[in-house]
């Protein structure tokens, strides 16, 4: 490992859709993955297969708790009805200080509804869950849940669209972006405080019935903003 | 009235932002705005007013019920806290068959609270309360709720955002994406059921978040949509 490296990234639920495609586009532009899955055959296949589309690429494969001790940054992407165990489970592993970005819907689908409707979470969103059930210090940000993972894994769709991020601690945020926005064509826009997760997790019902109207995989793009979102 | 000049339409709240931004935008493109007020001689006022934006434009003024039994079409644009009140008082005027657009966002700023934050309301939406309200027969779509009044009501600034338009009749949502897109910059994108209004009604309230961060009037755009979004 060269000192200019980035540090590497776990992707927890990286064999899942969105995981796969963040895996694989952080990879392309040269963070190490460290592939979490609950089954270490699933994340040695899921590292495979990544590796074969970013040869380039740097992919470790790991049960989750031990990605999680890979990297100082972890993304949890993983169903919502597996959300809440994934964190009791990781409680371990988490340590104060690393960067926790929830990518986690709840939708209705969890429980056999529509996936244009959400459910009711306790704390307002799967985001300020995260936030409970993770060890305290652990810094959680809430992100990329309009980010289609259709178009994240087909490395040759251009991304045109913005990630929206929320979270309490502005400087938290700013990492997410710095990270996310190495991937060509994401522009990361500060949201405001965990708590407007809540709609930005909606978004993601509200895109899967855009794009069921229309056979596509539509984005969100804020107008009318600043040139330079973060400072 | 020339056979070609559009039907008119009713703006109830139209002494709001919002309101008022649509009927001088609406106004301009040739469509006779019905001005609706609860006081007579606020609805005076703001067709003056309106009249001084668009000089050549057509306003008239009138109570809520008159504007009602004016115009075929009526956008509702009033503040959360008047919402139930408003369409109570227009039940007598209210006719089947008339498309009502309903832009109010349960915003918490209604009750006290922050302007970032949402109230529950009980059928889920203000949309679907909208649809409760009115009588039967009322077609209810759901749009507007992230477009900008500050921008609407500054001629000079060029709209490039999206309408998100919810409604259960696709008819009644074409209809609607007819109307609103002779304004310029404006593109309607059709959302799904009337439920999904419980989220661009949120959107409101996030956008609010994002303007207080960067001092902007932010827009939403749906990307990687087809190009006809409407038949």
């Amino acid at each position: 490992m060269t000192p200019s490296r980035p540090d590497p990234v776990a992707v927890i639920g990286a064999s899942g859709a969105l995981g796969f495609g963040l895996a694989v586009r952080l990879a392309r532009t040269g963070v190490p993955i460290a592939v979490g899955s609950r089954d270490a055959t699933r994340a040695e296949e899921t590292a495979d297969r990544a590796g074969s589309i970013v040869p380039d690429g740097s992919f470790s494969a790991h049960g989750n708790a031990e990605a999680v001790r890979a990297a100082s940054t972890v993304i949890l992407s993983v169903p919502f009805r597996n959300q809440s165990e994934t964190l009791t489970n990781l409680k371990q592993a988490l340590e104060p200080g690393q960067l926790l970005i929830d990518a986690t819907v709840p939708l209705a689908a969890a429980v056999g509804g529509k996936a244009t409707r959400m459910l009711g979470v306790w704390q307002g969103s799967a985001a300020q869950q995260a936030l409970e059930l993770a060890p305290v210090g652990v810094r959680v940000v809430s992100a990329l849940h309009t980010v289609s993972a259709a178009s994240l894994t087909d490395l040759q769709h251009p991304l045109d669209q913005d990630v929206l991020v929320c979270g309490d601690v502005p400087a938290d945020k700013a990492e997410v972006a710095s990270l996310l926005e190495r991937i060509e064509g994401l522009r990361c826009v500060d949201c405001g405080a965990l708590e407007m997760a809540r709609t930005t997790e909606a978004l993601t019902a509200l895109l899967i019935s855009v794009n069921s109207r229309y056979k596509a995989h539509a984005g969100v793009r804020l107008t009318h903003l600043p040139e330079l979102l973060w400072e």
